[in-house]
Protein backbone atom coordinates (compact mmCIF):
# COMPACT_ATOMS: atom_id res chain seq x y z
CA UNK A 1 0.00 0.00 0.00
CA UNK A 2 1.08 3.66 -0.57
CA UNK A 3 0.48 5.65 2.06
CA UNK A 4 0.69 8.70 0.05
CA UNK A 5 -1.95 8.33 -1.90
CA UNK A 6 -5.06 9.25 -1.84
CA UNK A 7 -7.53 6.91 -0.09
CA UNK A 8 -11.03 6.38 -1.58
CA UNK A 9 -13.30 4.39 0.57
CA UNK A 10 -16.04 2.62 -1.15
CA UNK A 11 -19.78 1.09 -0.15
CA UNK A 12 -21.17 -2.02 -1.95
CA UNK A 13 -24.86 -1.76 -1.81
CA UNK A 14 -26.51 0.22 -4.54
CA UNK A 15 -22.82 1.68 -5.02
CA UNK A 16 -20.72 -1.25 -6.71
CA UNK A 17 -23.42 -4.17 -6.07
CA UNK A 18 -27.10 -3.39 -7.37
CA UNK A 19 -29.29 -4.60 -4.24
CA UNK A 20 -32.35 -3.00 -5.09
CA UNK A 21 -32.81 -4.94 -8.48
CA UNK A 22 -32.46 -8.05 -6.27
CA UNK A 23 -35.07 -6.70 -4.38
CA UNK A 24 -37.09 -6.04 -6.37
CA UNK A 25 -36.84 -9.41 -8.10
CA UNK A 26 -37.16 -11.12 -4.63
CA UNK A 27 -40.29 -9.17 -4.18
CA UNK A 28 -41.72 -9.72 -8.00
CA UNK A 29 -41.19 -13.35 -6.86
CA UNK A 30 -42.54 -13.76 -4.13
CA UNK A 31 -45.41 -10.75 -3.69
CA UNK A 32 -46.23 -10.92 -7.64
CA UNK A 33 -45.35 -7.23 -8.02
CA UNK A 34 -42.84 -5.07 -9.41
CA UNK A 35 -42.02 -1.76 -7.96
CA UNK A 36 -41.85 1.33 -10.08
CA UNK A 37 -38.96 3.48 -10.38
CA UNK A 38 -41.33 6.70 -9.45
CA UNK A 39 -42.57 4.59 -6.77
CA UNK A 40 -39.19 4.46 -5.41
CA UNK A 41 -38.08 7.84 -5.93
CA UNK A 42 -37.35 9.11 -2.62
CA UNK A 43 -37.81 6.07 -0.75
CA UNK A 44 -36.70 2.88 0.58
CA UNK A 45 -38.58 -0.13 -0.91
CA UNK A 46 -38.70 -1.68 3.14
CA UNK A 47 -40.30 1.41 3.75
CA UNK A 48 -42.63 1.41 1.58
CA UNK A 49 -43.55 -2.36 1.24
CA UNK A 50 -46.18 -3.90 3.66
CA UNK A 51 -44.80 -4.29 7.03
CA UNK A 52 -45.19 -8.26 6.76
CA UNK A 53 -43.62 -7.92 3.31
CA UNK A 54 -40.73 -6.16 4.93
CA UNK A 55 -40.14 -8.36 7.29
CA UNK A 56 -39.74 -11.00 5.09
CA UNK A 57 -37.41 -9.06 3.34
CA UNK A 58 -35.49 -8.23 6.40
CA UNK A 59 -35.27 -12.23 6.91
CA UNK A 60 -33.83 -12.72 3.37
CA UNK A 61 -30.69 -10.03 4.28
CA UNK A 62 -30.35 -11.45 7.34
CA UNK A 63 -29.94 -14.84 5.67
CA UNK A 64 -27.20 -13.62 4.07
CA UNK A 65 -27.02 -15.46 0.75
CA UNK A 66 -28.71 -12.86 -1.23
CA UNK A 67 -25.76 -10.86 -1.39
CA UNK A 68 -24.22 -13.79 -3.00
CA UNK A 69 -25.27 -13.28 -6.25
CA UNK A 70 -25.82 -9.86 -6.73
CA UNK A 71 -25.51 -7.90 -10.51
CA UNK A 72 -22.37 -5.66 -10.34
CA UNK A 73 -23.24 -1.72 -11.05
CA UNK A 74 -23.04 -0.76 -14.57
CA UNK A 75 -19.06 0.71 -15.01
CA UNK A 76 -18.29 -0.19 -11.55
CA UNK A 77 -15.53 -2.64 -12.25
CA UNK A 78 -14.24 -0.87 -14.80
CA UNK A 79 -14.21 2.32 -13.23
CA UNK A 80 -12.17 0.62 -9.99
CA UNK A 81 -10.14 -0.57 -11.89
CA UNK A 82 -8.81 2.83 -13.26
CA UNK A 83 -9.08 4.41 -10.04
CA UNK A 84 -7.11 1.72 -8.67
CA UNK A 85 -3.92 2.88 -10.76
CA UNK A 86 -4.45 6.60 -8.71
CA UNK A 87 -5.99 6.05 -5.39
CA UNK A 88 -5.34 3.21 -2.63
CA UNK A 89 -9.12 2.15 -2.60
CA UNK A 90 -11.07 0.15 0.12
CA UNK A 91 -14.07 -1.62 -0.10
CA UNK A 92 -16.29 -0.33 3.26
CA UNK A 93 -20.29 -2.12 4.05
CA UNK A 94 -21.91 -1.84 6.55
CA UNK A 95 -22.31 -5.11 7.17
CA UNK A 96 -22.35 -5.54 10.75
CA UNK A 97 -26.59 -5.27 10.64
CA UNK A 98 -26.55 -8.01 9.08
CA UNK A 99 -23.20 -10.03 9.96
CA UNK A 100 -24.11 -13.36 7.89
CA UNK A 101 -23.74 -11.27 4.94
CA UNK A 102 -19.85 -11.23 5.34
CA UNK A 103 -18.68 -14.41 4.27
CA UNK A 104 -20.57 -13.99 0.66
CA UNK A 105 -19.92 -10.31 0.10
CA UNK A 106 -16.44 -11.07 0.61
CA UNK A 107 -16.60 -13.82 -2.09
CA UNK A 108 -18.97 -11.52 -4.24
CA UNK A 109 -15.81 -9.23 -4.17
CA UNK A 110 -13.50 -11.62 -4.77
CA UNK A 111 -15.30 -12.95 -8.06
CA UNK A 112 -16.20 -9.84 -9.59
CA UNK A 113 -13.05 -7.42 -7.96
CA UNK A 114 -10.25 -9.75 -8.18
CA UNK A 115 -7.83 -6.72 -8.31
CA UNK A 116 -8.83 -5.43 -5.01
CA UNK A 117 -6.93 -7.05 -2.15
CA UNK A 118 -8.70 -8.53 0.55
CA UNK A 119 -6.62 -6.51 2.74
CA UNK A 120 -8.66 -3.88 1.35
CA UNK A 121 -12.02 -4.64 2.54
CA UNK A 122 -13.78 -3.85 5.91
CA UNK A 123 -17.08 -4.96 7.44
CA UNK A 124 -18.24 -2.00 9.61
CA UNK A 125 -21.01 -0.42 11.13
CA UNK A 126 -19.99 3.59 11.75
CA UNK A 127 -18.40 4.60 9.02
CA UNK A 128 -16.90 7.82 11.11
CA UNK A 129 -14.00 5.03 12.05
CA UNK A 130 -12.75 4.99 8.16
CA UNK A 131 -9.22 7.00 7.41
CA UNK A 132 -10.30 7.88 4.09
CA UNK A 133 -9.90 11.04 2.00
CA UNK A 134 -13.06 10.50 0.24
CA UNK A 135 -16.29 8.17 0.95
CA UNK A 136 -18.69 7.37 -2.03
CA UNK A 137 -21.74 6.47 -0.52
CA UNK A 138 -25.50 5.91 -0.80
CA UNK A 139 -26.51 7.04 2.20
CA UNK A 140 -25.50 10.52 3.64
CA UNK A 141 -25.83 9.24 7.16
CA UNK A 142 -22.68 7.71 6.55
CA UNK A 143 -21.26 11.49 6.25
CA UNK A 144 -22.04 11.95 9.78
CA UNK A 145 -18.44 12.87 11.48
CA UNK A 146 -16.73 11.18 8.67
CA UNK A 147 -13.22 12.80 8.65
CA UNK A 148 -12.71 12.90 4.96
CA UNK A 149 -15.27 14.28 1.74
CA UNK A 150 -18.59 12.20 1.09
CA UNK A 151 -19.58 11.95 -2.01
CA UNK A 152 -23.04 10.93 -2.96
CA UNK A 153 -23.56 7.81 -5.42
CA UNK A 154 -27.29 8.47 -7.00
CA UNK A 155 -30.07 5.77 -6.08
CA UNK A 156 -33.84 5.99 -6.59
CA UNK A 157 -33.71 6.20 -2.06
CA UNK A 158 -31.40 9.63 -1.78
CA UNK A 159 -33.12 11.59 -5.21
CA UNK A 160 -34.43 14.27 -2.92
CA UNK A 161 -31.63 14.35 -0.52
CA UNK A 162 -29.49 17.33 -0.51
CA UNK A 163 -25.63 17.05 -0.88
CA UNK A 164 -23.16 18.13 -2.49
CA UNK A 165 -21.00 16.57 -4.49
CA UNK A 166 -23.17 14.29 -5.81
CA UNK A 167 -21.97 11.21 -8.66
CA UNK A 168 -24.95 10.17 -10.97
CA UNK A 169 -22.40 6.89 -12.13
CA UNK A 170 -19.60 5.32 -12.31
CA UNK A 171 -18.41 7.70 -15.00
CA UNK A 172 -18.88 10.45 -13.21
CA UNK A 173 -17.64 9.44 -9.88
CA UNK A 174 -13.88 8.94 -11.78
CA UNK A 175 -14.14 12.05 -13.04
CA UNK A 176 -15.15 13.69 -10.04
CA UNK A 177 -12.12 11.81 -8.26
CA UNK A 178 -9.59 12.12 -11.03
CA UNK A 179 -10.41 16.50 -10.83
CA UNK A 180 -9.78 16.29 -7.11
CA UNK A 181 -6.45 14.64 -7.50
CA UNK A 182 -5.49 17.03 -10.13
CA UNK A 183 -5.97 19.95 -8.65
CA UNK A 184 -4.41 18.84 -5.32
CA UNK A 185 -7.09 17.90 -3.09
CA UNK A 186 -7.53 17.48 -0.27
CA UNK B 1 -21.08 8.31 19.68
CA UNK B 2 -19.76 10.83 21.24
CA UNK B 3 -17.31 11.88 18.13
CA UNK B 4 -15.81 14.77 21.05
CA UNK B 5 -14.40 11.29 23.15
CA UNK B 6 -11.05 9.94 22.36
CA UNK B 7 -11.40 6.96 20.50
CA UNK B 8 -9.80 3.76 20.94
CA UNK B 9 -9.47 0.67 18.48
CA UNK B 10 -9.24 -2.66 20.38
CA UNK B 11 -8.04 -5.92 18.35
CA UNK B 12 -9.66 -8.89 19.75
CA UNK B 13 -7.33 -12.43 19.18
CA UNK B 14 -4.63 -12.53 21.86
CA UNK B 15 -5.64 -9.22 23.10
CA UNK B 16 -9.55 -9.99 24.29
CA UNK B 17 -9.82 -13.49 22.68
CA UNK B 18 -7.90 -16.06 23.80
CA UNK B 19 -7.27 -17.78 20.78
CA UNK B 20 -3.40 -19.07 21.85
CA UNK B 21 -5.19 -21.48 24.66
CA UNK B 22 -7.71 -22.63 22.24
CA UNK B 23 -4.60 -23.12 19.59
CA UNK B 24 -2.77 -24.53 22.34
CA UNK B 25 -5.51 -27.09 22.83
CA UNK B 26 -6.19 -28.17 19.70
CA UNK B 27 -2.66 -28.81 19.42
CA UNK B 28 -2.61 -31.13 22.28
CA UNK B 29 -5.43 -33.00 21.39
CA UNK B 30 -5.12 -33.66 17.23
CA UNK B 31 -1.16 -34.14 17.78
CA UNK B 32 -0.67 -34.76 21.29
CA UNK B 33 2.18 -31.80 22.36
CA UNK B 34 1.60 -28.68 24.58
CA UNK B 35 3.63 -25.90 23.81
CA UNK B 36 5.59 -24.20 26.52
CA UNK B 37 5.38 -20.50 27.40
CA UNK B 38 9.37 -20.58 26.61
CA UNK B 39 9.37 -22.13 23.51
CA UNK B 40 6.25 -19.43 22.33
CA UNK B 41 8.05 -16.38 23.61
CA UNK B 42 9.20 -14.64 20.62
CA UNK B 43 7.70 -17.08 18.35
CA UNK B 44 3.99 -17.87 17.09
CA UNK B 45 3.23 -21.24 16.98
CA UNK B 46 2.05 -21.47 13.43
CA UNK B 47 6.01 -21.22 12.61
CA UNK B 48 7.21 -23.24 15.28
CA UNK B 49 5.15 -26.68 14.41
CA UNK B 50 5.50 -28.82 12.04
CA UNK B 51 4.54 -27.02 8.30
CA UNK B 52 1.82 -30.28 7.73
CA UNK B 53 0.35 -29.82 11.48
CA UNK B 54 0.54 -25.68 10.46
CA UNK B 55 -1.32 -26.55 7.28
CA UNK B 56 -3.90 -28.06 9.92
CA UNK B 57 -3.84 -25.26 12.30
CA UNK B 58 -4.50 -22.96 9.46
CA UNK B 59 -7.66 -24.80 8.03
CA UNK B 60 -9.13 -24.78 11.32
CA UNK B 61 -8.51 -21.64 11.23
CA UNK B 62 -10.66 -21.04 7.74
CA UNK B 63 -13.31 -23.27 9.00
CA UNK B 64 -14.24 -20.30 11.22
CA UNK B 65 -15.65 -21.79 14.29
CA UNK B 66 -12.58 -21.69 16.23
CA UNK B 67 -13.99 -18.62 17.03
CA UNK B 68 -16.85 -18.82 18.21
CA UNK B 69 -15.53 -20.89 21.85
CA UNK B 70 -12.92 -18.80 22.56
CA UNK B 71 -12.40 -17.89 26.59
CA UNK B 72 -12.02 -13.70 27.12
CA UNK B 73 -8.78 -12.80 28.37
CA UNK B 74 -8.18 -11.95 31.90
CA UNK B 75 -9.70 -8.49 32.79
CA UNK B 76 -11.02 -7.38 29.22
CA UNK B 77 -14.48 -7.46 29.91
CA UNK B 78 -14.33 -5.00 33.31
CA UNK B 79 -11.47 -3.24 31.43
CA UNK B 80 -13.85 -2.23 28.51
CA UNK B 81 -16.93 -1.80 30.56
CA UNK B 82 -14.86 0.47 32.56
CA UNK B 83 -13.28 2.45 29.33
CA UNK B 84 -16.10 2.59 27.79
CA UNK B 85 -17.70 5.25 29.98
CA UNK B 86 -14.90 7.51 29.12
CA UNK B 87 -13.51 6.64 25.37
CA UNK B 88 -15.52 5.74 22.04
CA UNK B 89 -14.62 1.97 21.77
CA UNK B 90 -14.07 0.52 18.65
CA UNK B 91 -13.25 -3.49 18.37
CA UNK B 92 -11.10 -3.50 15.41
CA UNK B 93 -10.03 -7.64 13.85
CA UNK B 94 -8.10 -8.30 10.72
CA UNK B 95 -10.79 -10.62 9.83
CA UNK B 96 -10.09 -10.83 5.84
CA UNK B 97 -7.78 -13.76 5.87
CA UNK B 98 -10.57 -15.73 7.40
CA UNK B 99 -13.43 -14.24 6.11
CA UNK B 100 -15.57 -17.32 7.58
CA UNK B 101 -14.76 -16.19 11.08
CA UNK B 102 -16.62 -12.42 10.83
CA UNK B 103 -20.38 -14.58 11.87
CA UNK B 104 -18.73 -16.10 14.58
CA UNK B 105 -16.40 -13.24 16.04
CA UNK B 106 -19.93 -11.24 15.55
CA UNK B 107 -21.61 -13.91 17.86
CA UNK B 108 -18.98 -14.34 20.18
CA UNK B 109 -18.25 -10.25 20.62
CA UNK B 110 -22.31 -10.14 21.86
CA UNK B 111 -21.91 -12.66 23.87
CA UNK B 112 -19.07 -11.58 25.61
CA UNK B 113 -19.23 -7.64 25.05
CA UNK B 114 -23.21 -7.28 24.87
CA UNK B 115 -22.18 -3.40 25.92
CA UNK B 116 -19.98 -2.51 22.85
CA UNK B 117 -23.02 -1.80 19.71
CA UNK B 118 -22.65 -3.95 17.07
CA UNK B 119 -22.20 -0.53 15.00
CA UNK B 120 -18.93 -0.14 16.90
CA UNK B 121 -17.38 -3.85 15.40
CA UNK B 122 -15.11 -2.94 12.63
CA UNK B 123 -13.46 -6.41 10.37
CA UNK B 124 -11.12 -5.47 8.51
CA UNK B 125 -7.18 -6.13 6.62
CA UNK B 126 -5.06 -2.97 7.03
CA UNK B 127 -5.60 -1.29 10.43
CA UNK B 128 -4.22 1.47 8.54
CA UNK B 129 -7.69 2.41 7.18
CA UNK B 130 -9.14 3.56 10.86
CA UNK B 131 -9.85 6.40 12.55
CA UNK B 132 -8.81 6.31 16.14
CA UNK B 133 -6.67 8.16 17.90
CA UNK B 134 -5.16 4.90 19.99
CA UNK B 135 -4.95 0.94 18.93
CA UNK B 136 -4.45 -2.15 21.37
CA UNK B 137 -2.86 -4.84 19.59
CA UNK B 138 -0.35 -7.40 19.68
CA UNK B 139 1.09 -7.09 16.19
CA UNK B 140 3.23 -3.79 15.71
CA UNK B 141 2.87 -4.18 12.23
CA UNK B 142 -0.73 -3.19 12.27
CA UNK B 143 0.65 0.60 13.42
CA UNK B 144 2.49 0.86 10.27
CA UNK B 145 0.41 4.01 8.92
CA UNK B 146 -2.19 3.59 11.91
CA UNK B 147 -2.71 7.82 12.28
CA UNK B 148 -3.20 7.51 15.52
CA UNK B 149 -0.73 6.02 18.93
CA UNK B 150 -0.59 2.18 18.36
CA UNK B 151 -0.41 0.31 22.08
CA UNK B 152 1.38 -2.78 21.81
CA UNK B 153 -0.61 -5.49 23.99
CA UNK B 154 1.74 -8.01 25.49
CA UNK B 155 1.49 -11.40 23.91
CA UNK B 156 4.12 -14.51 24.07
CA UNK B 157 5.04 -14.24 20.40
CA UNK B 158 5.58 -10.42 20.97
CA UNK B 159 8.38 -10.77 24.36
CA UNK B 160 10.87 -10.07 21.90
CA UNK B 161 9.89 -6.43 19.71
CA UNK B 162 10.72 -3.41 20.65
CA UNK B 163 7.82 -0.74 21.03
CA UNK B 164 6.77 1.77 23.60
CA UNK B 165 4.34 2.06 24.11
CA UNK B 166 3.48 -1.70 26.09
CA UNK B 167 0.81 -2.50 27.97
CA UNK B 168 1.19 -6.12 30.03
CA UNK B 169 -2.78 -7.08 31.03
CA UNK B 170 -5.78 -4.79 30.36
CA UNK B 171 -5.19 -3.48 34.01
CA UNK B 172 -1.94 -1.69 32.47
CA UNK B 173 -4.35 -0.56 29.44
CA UNK B 174 -6.80 1.24 30.98
CA UNK B 175 -4.34 2.93 33.64
CA UNK B 176 -2.71 4.11 30.37
CA UNK B 177 -5.42 4.93 28.55
CA UNK B 178 -6.84 7.27 31.38
CA UNK B 179 -3.19 8.54 31.99
CA UNK B 180 -2.85 9.82 28.12
CA UNK B 181 -6.88 11.52 28.93
CA UNK B 182 -6.41 13.10 31.78
CA UNK B 183 -3.31 14.89 30.36
CA UNK B 184 -5.12 15.80 27.48
CA UNK B 185 -3.57 13.47 24.92
CA UNK B 186 -3.51 13.32 22.08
Amino acid sequence: MQSNRLRVAIDMDEVIADALAAQRLWYRDTHGYIWTDDELRGRKLENLADPEHAKGMEKLLHAGDFFADLDVMPGAQEALKELSQNFDIFITTAAMEYPASCAPKFHWLKQNFPFISPLNIVFCGHKSILAADYLIDDNVRHFRNFQGQGVLFSALHNQTVEWSPRVNDWQEAVSYLTAQRLAGNP
